[in-house]
């Protein structure tokens, strides 16, 4: 045992590794990043048109979801998920996306596994309008299972200096502006998992259905100037996160009237998850919600009809979120 | 099984260590940090002096010296070596971190551990003149073991358009100036935990000692205008990551003789590792490297006097690198 190899670390399948990713990598550069793939770190320059750019930071990962990645065999849309769930957290504070990395840790490579993870992401930060500038996969012999993975990523956004979205913004009669996830998203999975144990196999395609990515939407909806907050449903679902977009002082009345949880919603609560379970675990088919002046809500509408949007309630006074 | 806490999901652990880390993570916060903690997303401001700003990121894991943190249950170091190795590896572009992002993976939280491994992390971005912009502790259980972790991080840097370093600058008759690393920093450890296997308890100490963090300095030798590339001596040891800091038409001489290898590479030798698997694995104590102007020697060994900067090789005219 005296060379790394032997010590469980492919070396050569590592040279393999960074060969099969350079061209997709690189495909996600635009003219403005700087660098070559390969290097200590790339770079990008700012977009025009910003005076005072505020740098934005946001990293997550895709939780558990992954495991059902590994059961399927699937890893075409697990890129999508950990570019959604970091692009979008920087979106609702009104930040386009410039730069991704990933880091994806594993027992052992597995190279056509592992190219078609970095495929996935880099489709997701084409999607995304947002290079990926670098990546980290890190062998784990020894303290990770040989089949084991896991992803998470990192991203940098660019906003104008006074111009972030935020509950500071809001006023009570703002209206709430749903955007709808037709599936889970990436949260919620280690719930989904206990509770599916038995029959994961036949959900597991409806379970895997990539995160939808908002952060273009949500950037045209802030250029109408209409926009004051915004949450990114994650953990912690609906409950959890529109609070978030709000003062202390003001509270949302939510109508679950307003439009229809997809099917693996009613799914899950059928295992006997309570409803208030329901709601503050998962996004109930609102992935993003923007808090909207109503003079704004129609430019707003049509900003985001990729995304079905809908009112799904209105900012109140006095604290608290009702969901009714 | 229909709640979150019985799928093994600590939801009020996670609220307790939110409130653990609080003041923590904004400890690293200088005037220039846009947001609050625990909003989406954090930002910063781009320092002043910077007429056409480069955003650099990178990313990177500790690998499996974390395993050797858990053996040892001392997690006051583990920081110093994730922000080490992406704020060193931005540095080699001659770029200064400006904001930093944590990934932490576990089977089930630990507040103790947990919050010991954020407040290193914290440290670690105080003396790298970094804020610690947000970070991500996932749970995975019933994936990873409950005392399994993992740890990564991603860094945001800048530097001026047009005054990165590389290998395009550097010329025949540059010097090689290394600075010193007392120990493994944060790379090899799959190969150290296979070497030692029946004895790592002894080494513990030694093994875990954090990674320097040459960022602060490698800016003041920036500061000269003497440097023309650098190299941050990670996996793929010397052998592999000094031609990364030059053109390909160039080579390089390293004179061996130059500086002493700490007593921790001899150990590993002596278990058996050959020559070349031991310069192309590891830093050998040299765990940063300058390509600098001869003109400007002194003064890059003066800004860089902290780390015990040595000339240890000189740009040679042919490819390759030639250590003896």
């Amino acid at each position: 045992m005296t060379s790394y190899r032997q010590a469980g670390v492919d070396l050569l399948g590592a040279d393999r590794h960074v060969a099969n990713i350079s061209s997709v990598v690189t495909s996600t550069w635009a003219a403005n990043v700087i660098g070559g793939f390969g290097g200590f770190a790339a770079g990008v320059e700012i977009p025009d048109g910003y005076q005072r750019p505020v740098l934005m930071m946001s990293v997550d990962g895709v939780g558990t979801k992954l495991e059902l990645a590994r059961l399927a065999g699937r890893w075409d849309g697990i890129g999508m998920d950990v570019v959604a769930m970091c692009v979008d957290d920087v979106a609702a504070l009104g930040a386009r996306p410039i730069g991704f990395v990933d880091y994806l840790a594993v027992g052992a490579l597995d190279l056509e596994r592992d190219l078609a993870i970095v495929t996935s992401i880099a489709a997701a930060c084409r999607m995304a309008g947002c290079p990926l500038l670098g990546g980290e996969t890190a062998e784990h012999p020894g303290v990770m299972e040989a089949h084991a993975v896991d992803l998470a990523g990192a991203v940098m956004g660019v906003v104008e200096h006074g111009a972030e979205l935020g509950a500071s913004r809001v006023v009570e009669g703002d209206k709430l502006v749903g955007l709808k996830s037709p599936n889970l998203r990436s949260n919620g999975f280690s719930l989904i998992r206990a509770l599916f144990a038995d029959s994961l196999e036949e959900h597991l395609e409806s379970f895997l259905e990539p995160s939808v990515i908002y952060s273009p939407a949500v950037q045209n909806a802030v250029a109408t100037g209409a926009v004051h907050s915004a949450a990114h449903i994650t953990g912690g679902g609906i409950a959890g996160n529109i609070p978030r977009s709000l003062p202390r002082h003001l509270g949302a009345s939510i109508d679950t009237k307003a439009w229809k949880p997809p099917a693996v919603f009613e799914a899950v609560a059928a295992k006997g998850v309570n409803r208030d379970e329901m709601w503050r675990t998962f996004n109930m088919g609102i992935g993003f919600c923007l808090t909207v002046d109503p003079d704004g809500l129609g430019a707003v509408l049509a900003a985001t009809a990729e995304h079905d949007p809908t009112v799904i309630g209105v900012v109140t006074a006095g604290g608290g979120l009702d969901i009714r």
